[in-house]
């Protein structure tokens, strides 16, 4: 069996590479919605097979470290966060593909004229996802920290689309279904900054052992 | 330091109890929602707090029992498996604040006289976690498969919502505030299903050995 240090850079490996898979389902998911291309919505669905697979493995990697290395202290509180950033990265994935159904229900559907920028509030939410990793592997609590603030910013996203969107409803009745969606595809792009809130704090927990989780409980 | 049986013990009681406090979150907060109860909503903030600070707690005592016992075979499994529960114990009590939320900004709001069954959706729900969590601390592998059954349930009267909602907003628009944060509502629900899904099929590994997560991912 391979030195400790190795197995762990491993464990860290793996967790990018599952972070890679579901940064570009999210993107995939939302140029789906927004280019009406449904081979992409369909490759998202094909990727959550793997993102699917790539948990139990990781899953299955962390425990089994902590069951024959036995590790203590910092190794420890590391793969026990792993474990729960593997969950986190999983969960996000199933956003993704909670996006890209919605972004296929809408593919015949007239387009709404509402000035709502996904796109944008998407971009946020990815670079939330990719610092938060990045904070973990590199145990950088700035870093960490600024993926805190990115999730206020994206939280104004989703409650300017939000009302938007009521409005935008109650001019033109007919498009309810398809505002309806669009103000879910922006609650799951606001749940996948949530997660990548939750990976950043298990971080500067790590980093700092300070205990930010429930920082700031006034979320919906 | 007690015995490890006792200790594993512990684990399983303060997990009992903080899924009692989510219960009963659950319960309160589709009650503040129906029964227009401002106050009932305060009390689901206030057992928040309680709930997240139970989550530390039971979290750091899974880990100090990893560190300090170096449990192996189903005895870390269990452990790890505890963590997990957790988390999906936390976010379900962050849910019901959601829906407490939802029950404060429609309390002033004319009712929607839509023929929508929450309470009955909410009961459901509250019967899966409550399940769940006698899965786990029981080891029964058949009561665990009794909530991957209950799921489908939810999910359809969701679906049923959904469609009332849409359909009563496309009659009075005026409606469309309320309509939008009900069908939240139902969403918040499923997402308590999902979780209460997620530690039944933790159990089945625990239990048998066999993976089923991503059974079914269809599921939006």
């Amino acid at each position: 069996m391979r030195h400790f240090e190795e197995e762990l850079d491993e464990l860290r490996k793996r967790l990018l590479e599952m972070s890679g898979l579901v940064e570009a389902a999210i993107y995939r998911s939302v140029q789906a919605l927004v280019e009406k291309d449904e081979a992409l919505a369909h490759q998202v669905f094909k990727n959550e097979a793997r993102v699917n697979q790539m948990e139990i493995e990781i899953d299955e990697m962390a425990v089994r470290l902590l069951a024959l290395e036995q590790p203590v202290a910092s190794d420890l509180r590391f793969i026990t966060s792993a474990i729960k950033i593997n969950n986190d990265l999983e969960r996000m994935g199933d956003n993704a593909v909670s996006i890209a159904e919605r972004a296929l229900s809408l593919m015949h559907e007239p387009p709404v004229q509402a000035a709502v920028d996904i796109p944008y509030m998407s971009s946020l939410v990815e670079s939330m996802v990719r610092k938060a990793l990045d904070s973990f592997v590199k145990k950088d609590g700035d870093l960490a920290r600024s993926v805190l603030l990115g999730d206020d910013a994206v939280d104004d996203r989703r409650t300017e689309i939000y009302e938007e969107l009521v409005r935008y409803m109650q001019k033109d009745p007919s498009s309810i279904p398809q505002c309806v969606s669009l103000i879910s595809v922006a609650r799951f792009l606001e749940r996948i900054a949530d997660h990548a809130t939750n990976i950043a704090e298990d971080v500067l927990f790590l980093v700092d052992g300070v205990d930010v989780r429930h920082h700031a409980e006034a979320k919906t």
